[in-house]
């Protein structure tokens, strides 16, 4: 028996103003759709519904350090790749069944993500009822920036979100258009899912998604969590 | 700054003869839908369609060590928990756009699998053109026996599957019932991921798949491989 795996390391995303040594180990990535109005409306549906889930492979992330602008391969297969700017939880305390009211409790902190997304690929698993996971879960498909301690976070229902692509505003929108809020969105997937620490949930874009190509400089922003720069690079 | 997460433990697979550190450490886990030609009727599709993928997380994958029956909790939310029975690729050399005549020495070794579906959730999101995570991406969903190197497996297209329910025959057929074979599977998934040592894939299941409730016990099986025996018990 010659068995020489080593086991894959683990993604992790640095932590905003921690030593080198502060990461947060990613141990799965969740992110609940159409969860701004304008947005579903944008893809085609409208009204509230209830909220449903897709994941991303943990090492799908692509951490970026604050000050500095990360690179993200353009995709194989497609030719339509799509921004989508996000709040990300992180999840410090695991738990099922997670009531809203006790759900902050089981937040670490905040990030500033993009939910990177093969629109082409995406478009088409719809249309035939197939799985989302090549349009959403491929590699690099979750830029993220440092996770901020929940305490050290001002959000409220006025806090702005946006993106720029080249200097020039794409998404913008506040935190107070989320039709499922953050508890909710726990109360949910805890359902579904037993949450751990490590856990990362994108909670949905708001309108405004739309395509970039390889160059492109993308600048996104939730205020008082964080800043990330990402540039599109060819394969 | 205080920070205490510790990575989570990478899920790993017992290796069949190996010692006990002889382990098979998961990466990602990719599944092929439809891939036998009268599963792909009975869940009311037809004909061969371009092979399509969905993922677990890697730690959904639930260990059974040969000769030993594993425990599976009857999962949250569903009312109707199916078995699919599976031949399982394990990926030694990972790479990218690899060609179906190279694609056999990227395989470390193959195991018996069960891909259990949440068939209720899977079918309310197949209608809703929705994300299938929730009917297949859940935890534990991932049942797997040892993994057996694949120079000492023969398989060939005579190879029985076979998958009883408390000792009823429930799934049968030949692994010359797959419409993608191993290789076409491995150059088909690695232009729309990079694959890595460590990943594991589901190469889709035979026909007769149903519900199973709690009590009930599987013994799943793939000549030359292996057996994994499973029963299901309530949360």
């Amino acid at each position: 028996m010659t068995f020489v795996f080593t086991p894959p390391a683990a993604a992790a995303v640095p932590v905003q103003g921690g030593a080198a040594t502060a990461l947060f180990p990613v141990h799965r990535i969740y992110c609940v759709g159409r969860n701004y109005a304008l947005h579903a409306i944008e893809m085609g549906h409208s009204g509230r519904e209830a909220p449903f889930f897709f994941m991303k492979p943990a090492d799908a992330v692509l951490p970026v350090a604050e000050g500095t602008v990360g690179q993200m391969h353009y995709p194989s297969l497609s030719k339509s790749l799509h921004h989508e700017l996000e709040l990300v939880v992180a999840i410090g305390k695991g738990g099922r069944d997670i009531p809203a009211a006790q759900a902050l409790e089981h937040v670490w902190g905040y990030a500033v993500g993009l939910d990177m997304t093969r629109r082409d690929l995406q478009g088409e698993a719809k249309k035939l009822g197939r799985p989302w996971c090549i349009g959403k879960g491929f590699d690099e498909s979750a830029p993220i920036g440092p996770i901020k301690r929940a305490e050290e976070c001002r959000l409220d229902a006025d806090t702005k979100i946006s993106l720029l692509v080249n200097g020039q505003p794409r998404q913008a929108s506040s935190l107070g258009k989320l039709i499922w809020s953050v508890p909710e969105i726990i109360e949910h997937l805890s359902k579904a899912w037993e949450l751990a620490p490590g856990d990362l949930i994108f909670s949905g874009t708001p309108e405004g998604v739309a395509a970039v190509e390889v160059g492109d400089t993308l600048s996104a922003r939730v205020d008082g969590v964080g800043t990330l720069e990402l540039k599109i690079v060819a394969r």
